[in-house]
């Protein structure tokens, strides 16, 4: 057998399943989505949880985020997976692993920007557990929620024919990783306004819970997922678990000015690369009916929704794996993007 | 400000709590129980959620604990929060920390563990994440249980007159632990019956969920929580919590002849102390009045039901904070336990 790098995280969760129950009265959906998701008796509602760990050194470095920005996006994250089924977060529990020499101060920032999404959304702190660790930073969080039955979105319901689309532009986060990573090396000193755009969509994201919201209330979305990973690892997801292909075009990528402007100063910088690979991005990626498309909301930054670009289409499968088919100008080009393992 | 070490994890979640919501409709129960507790419309259940994380190097050592046995400690813990309140577990949700370089078998061994009390217990497992870690490994669980409405026993309902009741047997997976620590230094080769019982309850506890279940259909039964910290340090959580003070006799503490035996071959080691400050016995702490004591269950180790011991007794409160009274063959005797502090 090999090790954790070799099986990756897929791997490790196949083997889980393997050997333990999966069902229980009421459940709708188990492992493999955004969130689990399940019923209670009558109820009109659907019940959504999720949970996501955030390590230090991995998912974050202590120096370039402020414990304010870890404690705000270590929420992000989760509200992001309820955003992703089209719910509303009701309550979330908190776990931290911390060094016993870390400051008050730190642990008082952390919990403001935790707050700050809290409270910002709605949502109660109901539980969690702190721990000593004797090196990394580790928080994990778990957020329960809930979508009125027949309006959850999950991933298996792509169809042929849908149109694909995703919120706001690709690619910035990872831009403002790279951005922060360049600053601890000192390279860049300065901060030009891109820059500082770029960073902020890293350090960060907005959960789309309003867009995720108005999307559940349209019966012509078929499937829906945020994208963490990167449009390139989170796609198939959709695709292998609807039996279906897709087709990107390239060119339709949705980019900011501020991405195109930072990489046109690096030679080694593909905003395109960047969109298709980058991850923490956080946007929804769902699929829609063509004649449905006039019912997807108008982008209103004060009511959180933000613009929709369609950059695809859904087709039925040609083999027995899912096929991501890049075209530019309506042409097909070769490319072969990396995705994103965690154990690498 | 100071430090971590300082502050405590209870001064770190009364900060968490003063910057947090922490109701939501249905709620029962936030933070400060084993579970928070909340329901869902006319639904004749309480839902229940609890979250442990447990650490490399804090809460286990990789050279002493098996992953099978880790991957069964992780669980036990939480079904313990939920056996607390007298409730059944339905689903959980396992979060994971790697380090890349584990062997694959490693988390076959893991999984398995976990496998045996998640299918022992009918529960589901319903998702969780998988990620990287540079260093210790890290768990976490977080569960989901139910308990019927007017079933449920918490923290805050002792009261005065109550005999304080403890499950099984305290102090042995202290002596379980320091016993894995003397074989890692090599003090102790050799390994006596004994020993085998107490390094068992030290790795394998049992969650007492037929026992919380039974105690939870008795209306005595007034106060309950489980002894994860040792009871120096989860009795004052019941007694401030009820606002009442609580006499408990040193030589009715339920002790193994195990321990006892491995405590007469060690100067050092003092069973009494390890029974009142010795953590991770996992066994149930619950009030009960008096007249009610006949309805206990008898003990039953077929269906799960340990013995029980009156150990104490709960009082008024005299002064602004909950005091324990230590007696000794009912004469007050003078003790300064230390309780256990994760972050000294």
């Amino acid at each position: 057998m090999g090790t954790l790098k070799d099986l990756g995280e897929s791997g490790i969760i196949q083997m889980l399943r393997a050997l333990t129950r999966e069902h229980m009265p009421g459940l709708a959906l188990g492992i493999g989505d955004d969130c689990a998701m399940f019923s209670f008796y009558d109820d009109a509602y659907y019940y959504l949880v999720s949970t996501d760990m955030l390590v230090e050194r991995v998912h974050f470095k202590v120096g370039q985020m402020t414990p304010y920005q870890l404690g705000l996006r270590s929420l992000a994250v989760n509200l992001s997976d309820i955003a992703a089924m089209g719910g509303t977060p009701i309550a979330s529990f908190l776990s931290l692993a911390l060094p016993p020499h870390l400051d008050e101060s730190w642990i008082k920032s952390f919990s403001d920007g935790y707050a700050y999404l809290t409270n910002r959304h709605h949502t109660a702190l109901l539980g969690g557990d702190t721990v000593r660790s004797n090196g990394d930073i580790v928080v994990s969080v778990t957020i329960l929620g809930k979508v009125l039955k027949g309006d959850e979105k999950i991933r298996s319901t792509a169809q042929s024919g849908d149109l694909i689309v995703v919120s706001d532009t690709l690619g910035d986060s990872c831009a403002g990783r790279l951005i922060a990573d360049e600053r601890n090396r000192r390279v860049e000193a300065h901060g030009t306004e891109e820059q500082t755009h770029l960073l902020q969509r890293y350090y960060e994201p907005s959960p789309r819970l309003a867009l995720g919201q108005a999307l559940s209330k349209i019966p012509g979305v078929h499937a829906m997922m945020d994208i963490s990973d990167g449009l390139v690892s989170d796609l198939p997801k959709i695709l292998s678990q609807s039996h279906v292909d897709a087709t990107i075009q390239l060119d339709k990528l949705p980019i900011s000015d501020e991405l195109e402007t930072e990489c046109s100063k690096r030679t080694k910088w593909s905003s395109e690369t960047m969109a298709v690979t980058g991850g923490e991005d956080y946007e929804l990626l769902f699929t829609i009916s063509e004649s449905d498309l006039d019912q997807l909301p108008e982008p209103d930054r004060k009511s959180g929704i933000p613009p929709l670009t369609v950059i695809g289409r859904v087709s039925s499968m040609q083999g027995g794996e899912p096929v991501i088919h890049w075209e530019r100008k309506k042409r097909h080009v070769t490319r072969d993007f990396r995705p994103y393992n965690h154990f690498r």
